[in-house]
């Protein structure tokens, strides 16, 4: 299983824009196999960071995922819209 | 619902001291009413990083959460391997 917490820094005043791309990802992203989790999340006192926490199966599942078709084409258009580079947390379950 | 990510930089060769900790905060925890989800997770590329993904059903019981006995105890106990302060990212679901 892999945990991933993926946030992004976007120009918040353009929502109206990019919203109607983080849901065409979502919907796409969640009839994924091997996708067990893919939620999206605001930070009510900073505007512009949306933040994906995602499960995965295996490596092989997240990397079939970021070469997907819908990946591909959407994270670089909702990427027009970033005031920093998305930073990437991969993360294993604590025993 | 309020999502919970809460990370802790702690001094990874005492381990053995703070997981113990851990895993009495995590069983204390999850038998909370209104705690819909309470994990701990590792980052396998930045050793003494720990971080709690939670979900509460409302402010009112994560109050509660952080006043508990378990919490209060545990925490400041855990605080004494930390090599720099615990962040919290309180966040609402993307709709």
């Amino acid at each position: 299983m892999i945990k991933v917490i993926a946030t992004n820094y976007l120009k918040q005043e353009q929502e109206e824009a990019f919203n109607p791309l983080f849901r065409e990802l979502i919907a796409a992203t969640r009839k994924e196999s091997g996708c067990i989790e893919y939620r999206l999340f605001k930070k009510p006192d900073e505007k512009g960071v949306y933040i994906f926490i995602e499960e995965w199966e295996n490596q092989a599942v997240l990397d079939k995922h970021m070469a997907s078709e819908h990946f591909t084409r959407i994270i670089p258009q909702i990427g027009k819209f970033k005031t920093k580079d998305m930073t990437i947390q991969l993360l294993e379950e604590f025993k």
